[in-house]
C-alpha cells in the first residue's frame, strides 16, 4: 500500500510535525510505501497562474486557468511542480491531509496544492466527479488540529470545506 | 465612504475582472473611494511564513505562526508587505472580495491574504471575535463566479467557508 502524506507546518516540532512524524513510522513499521509532500520545505507555489502552463496557451487573448490547465494537462504541458504531484497523487492508494485549522479552512499553502494539483481532467472530467470522479478509488483522510478546545469546534474531524472534496470517504 | 476590493483574478478581461472594474466605476460615481488590491498583480505571497516576521522571534526554538504574527503586529515588526493591507482594510468602511471559486471557495492566493493579513491582533483579539472582533463596523461583500450552472449550487451567494468572516454581514 502506499500513502501520499501532503503535509503544511513551517516547524518540525509542531504538533503537526509530531503527528506527521508518527504517521510516517507506524505506517512504514505496517509496510506501506510513505511519501511526504513536505509544502513549506518545498516552499510549494500556491498561485494558480500562467507559469503553471510551460507552452503556448490554448487562448492566448484571455487566460482561463482552468481550460488552459486542463488543456495542458492532456497535452502533458503544465509545469514539473505539478506533474510530480499528480504522479504522486496517482501513485497513492490513501492521501493524508495534516494541516493546522487557518480560518476555518486549510493554509492557502495547502488550499494552492488542491488548486493547482487538482485539474481537470486529472482529478475530475465532466461528467465523472464526485462518486465518480477520476481518483475514485483512493482513500483520503484529514488530520488538523485548531486553536481552540474542542467545545468551540462543531463535533466530527471534517469540516465544511473539506467534506466536499472528490474522493468519497469509505 | 472607502472602499476595498480584494480582487484575484489573472485575466482582466475575465467576467471578474469586469464585475470588479464595473464596481470601481459606480462606486467611484457615487463619491466612494476606492482601493483595489490586485493580488496576482501584486503577487501577493500567500505563504504563512517566518518572513512575515521582520524581527527577531518571540520563540525562535519552536515556530508557531499564530502566535508570532500576534507578537509581530503588537510590536509592529510585520513585514510590510502584511502593514500595507492591514492600513487598507483598517481604513474601509466596506470590503469586497471579487474572485472566482476555486475547490467550492477562495484561490489560495486570496486564502493566503486572509491568513496573513488578518491576523490575531487585528482582526480579532480573544474574546473580540465574530460579532465583536475588531472590525466590526465594517462591512464585507463576497462576489464570486462559479464554473457550474446555477443549479449546481445551492442557493444564497456565500459559502459555507466565508461566511464564518468574522464581520457580520450588517
Amino acid at each position: 500500500r502506499k500513502v501520499l502524506i501532503v503535509y503544511a507546518h513551517q516547524e518540525p516540532k509542531s504538533l503537526n510535525g509530531s503527528l506527521k512524524t508518527v504517521a510516517v513510522e507506524e505506517l512504514s513499521k505496517q509496510g506501506c510505501t510513505v511519501t511526504v509532500s513536505d509544502l513549506y520545505a518545498m516552499q510549494f507555489e500556491p498561485r494558480a497562474t500562467r507559469n503553471d502552463i510551460v507552452d503556448c496557451l490554448h487562448n492566448s487573448d484571455e487566460f482561463n486557468y482552468g481550460v488552459e490547465t486542463w488543456e495542458a494537462y492532456k497535452r502533458g504541458g503544465l509545469s514539473n511542480d505539478l506533474i510530480e504531484e499528480q504522479k504522486k497523487v496517482q501513485d497513492a492508494d490513501l492521501l493524508i491531509f495534516q494541516f493546522p485549522l487557518y480560518w476555518f479552512s486549510m493554509p492557502a499553502i495547502m488550499k494552492g496544492w488542491m488548486d493547482r494539483v487538482l485539474v481537470q481532467g486529472f482529478a475530475h472530467e465532466f461528467p465523472n466527479c464526485y462518486d465518480s470522479g477520476l481518483l475514485k478509488n483512493k482513500l483520503a483522510l484529514f488530520s488538523f488540529t485548531t486553536g481552540g478546545s474542542k467545545e468551540m469546534y462543531a463535533k466530527g474531524g471534517i469540516n465544511g470545506d473539506i467534506r466536499y472534496l472528490l474522493w468519497p470517504m469509505q
